[in-house]
């Protein structure tokens, strides 16, 4: 089996290469070759005798999809993005790479076109919803984004159902909760405190808590967006009829809970590291996101995420901090 | 005000003419201008003084859309599409006409950048919604069509929310029902036997039902859908807020109350020439479609359709038929 992962220098690609590497197969299947894109170079997997194609280039450009594709993978796991900040910040680079890229690879297997169908695993995100919401989103609830990035991977699931539909591939597209605890510096995505308030003290270090403890928000650990692709990359793609794209489990949590659950596996010590600072900016832009789920159909289909935030909390500091906490 | 119409020579675009050449004025305010565009050459309209430009090309080809929003149009309604049967047949022409077409006069609006904001009025479709459904679908009901063209309307309205938010211009899309009586000859969309089981008996010819009288259906009147537009064109942009896409107000009826109705209208005679002969293929095409809406924000927002089918029939008698039934 061939995989192609696009976008495989980031973190949920760095993240899902050493499971596959770690696992050597795939739904059963023994993996015969690994190809490897980014627009940044992607590293070569250590200790794997599995051959490994590395490929640096930006995907959105005219033939790069083309040819990416032309070596026929079984099962294509396109995470390349550009994320929400930037997508908002530069108009035309967040259409061309999120929303043009998307589209080219998906013709790119179109083109080849003589009954090659492979998997095609997409990574949506929560963002295509927007305000108003219910507290808890169900899986009928309308897309009506309020970013652009939204907005891209809005139109990449509606292309991702219609190419399925056709058979031009196999498509499945998740919709990933807020991957937390993000490992890693902090970033300036406006969501990066709902990591920052945990990865920062476990590291002994003080974190910023930019909005009110009494915002929610839906939350899955990194361990859990790979048990999510694994899934989804070897799931039997007719039990998903024609709606292609599924809210993934995930903890709705406040950030009060979320400091709670520290404080337990933690210590009081290592939450008051947390210190408040309003951020208006950042309060506005949370005030429009999704605060919970009813994941259903996601669950009946066998994905799984953690059971509570401490559990979310534990795994960052088992697979991250190799169990140790600064005290 | 400049009027730009796309899809000038389409049903509803000639329709929609005719009554603002009548009105001379939208929105309280003189017309001053018309530019007409179409696949098809549009024909100049009679008796009017406003200065009328016409212009045949197909809109979705590069440098199309920017001639036309050159001259900076106040009002644009962008009517321009190919239908369902086609973007289903024709995989390349449908994303091109469709999808690239809306995009780049999108697009032209955005590259004038200095401040130009017209009103876009976009049609788009109960298409953008796909089985399973509820009998009346609400207002948050998820957009996950089953056709082709259902998605590339469905990613207009996207763009035209994200595009709107940004300030590029203020759009208005309008998912129209379908429009019933259409006129003229019958047409070979698969939804053309709701209309032609009331047209045909009324102009003393036999019509052909392919489906089950059980079968229930979302219906507006072409009166209806330019009372639509006018409304589109004119509201204040800011009472829909970020969200810019609202189902339009119609009439649920099954085909046996359609026939019913027609009975009522024009007697036995009349409804006796419709002909049931099932066609298995219509049928399952038929199953997918919406049954009926409850589109709330659209009527709290002003829109306003038939009250009944029957008004549906007579506003076809009057308006195509000059008041008379074939006996
Ligand atoms: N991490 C989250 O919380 C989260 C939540 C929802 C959805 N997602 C989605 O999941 C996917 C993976 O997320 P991540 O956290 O690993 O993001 P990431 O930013 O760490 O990784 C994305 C990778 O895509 C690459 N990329 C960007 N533009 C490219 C281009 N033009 N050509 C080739 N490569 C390009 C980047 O270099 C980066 O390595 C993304 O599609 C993201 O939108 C992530
Ligand atoms: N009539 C309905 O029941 C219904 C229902 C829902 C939505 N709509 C939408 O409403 C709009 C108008 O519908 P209609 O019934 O008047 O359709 P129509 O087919 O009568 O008119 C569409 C017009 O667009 C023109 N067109 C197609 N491709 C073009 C191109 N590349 N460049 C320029 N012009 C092009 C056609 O020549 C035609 O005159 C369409 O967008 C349609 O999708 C109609």
């Amino acid at each position: 089996m061939h995989i192609l992962i696009l976008g495989a220098a980031g973190m949920v690609g760095r993240k899902l290469l050493d499971r596959l590497v770690r696992d050597c197969r795939l739904g059963g299947e023994t993996i015969t070759r690994f190809t490897l894109h980014d627009v940044v170079a992607p590293e070569a997997p250590a200790g794997t005798g599995v051959p490994v194609s590395l490929s640096a280039s930006d995907f959105s450009l005219p033939g790069e999809a083309e040819r990416l594709v032309a070596a026929r993978p079984d099962v294509i796991v396109h995470l390349a993005a550009i994320v929400s900040g930037e997508a908002e910040a530069d108009f035309d680079k967040g259409y061309r790479i999120n929303l043009d890229g998307t589209r080219r690879l998906f013709d790119a297997v179109r083109a080849i076109g003589d009954g090659y169908r492979p998997r095609l695993v997409f990574t949506s995100s929560i963002a295509v919803f927007g305000a108003p919401m219910p507290d808890a989103i169900g899986d009928e609830y309308l897309t009506a984004p309020l970013t652009s990035y939204g907005t891209q991977k809005a139109i990449g699931e509606l292309l991702l159902s219609d190419y399925t539909r056709r058979g031009i591939f196999d498509g499945v597209g998740i919709r990933l909760p807020t991957i937390c605890v993000r490992p890693g510096k902090p970033n300036k995505a406006a969501s990066g405190f709902f990591s920052g308030i945990i990865r920062e003290p476990l590291a002994g270090q003080e974190a910023i808590l930019p909005v009110s403890d009494g915002v929610r928000h839906w939350h899955a650990s990194p361990r859990a967006a790979i048990g999510f692709l694994l899934h989804a990359a070897t799931i039997d793609g007719a039990r998903l009829g024609d709606r292609r794209n599924l809210t993934m489990p995930g903890v709705a949590v406040t950030v009060a809970e979320q400091i709670e659950a520290l404080r337990r596996v933690a210590g009081d010590a290592v939450a008051a590291r947390i210190r408040h600072q309003p951020d208006p900016v950042i309060e506005r832009i949370v005030a429009g996101w999704p605060r919970g789920f009813d994941p259903r159909r996601a669950i009946e289909l066998g994905f799984t995420a953690e059971p509570d935030f401490e559990t979310i909390i534990r795994a960052h500091i088992e697979d991250e901090l190799g169990g140790r906490i600064a005290a």
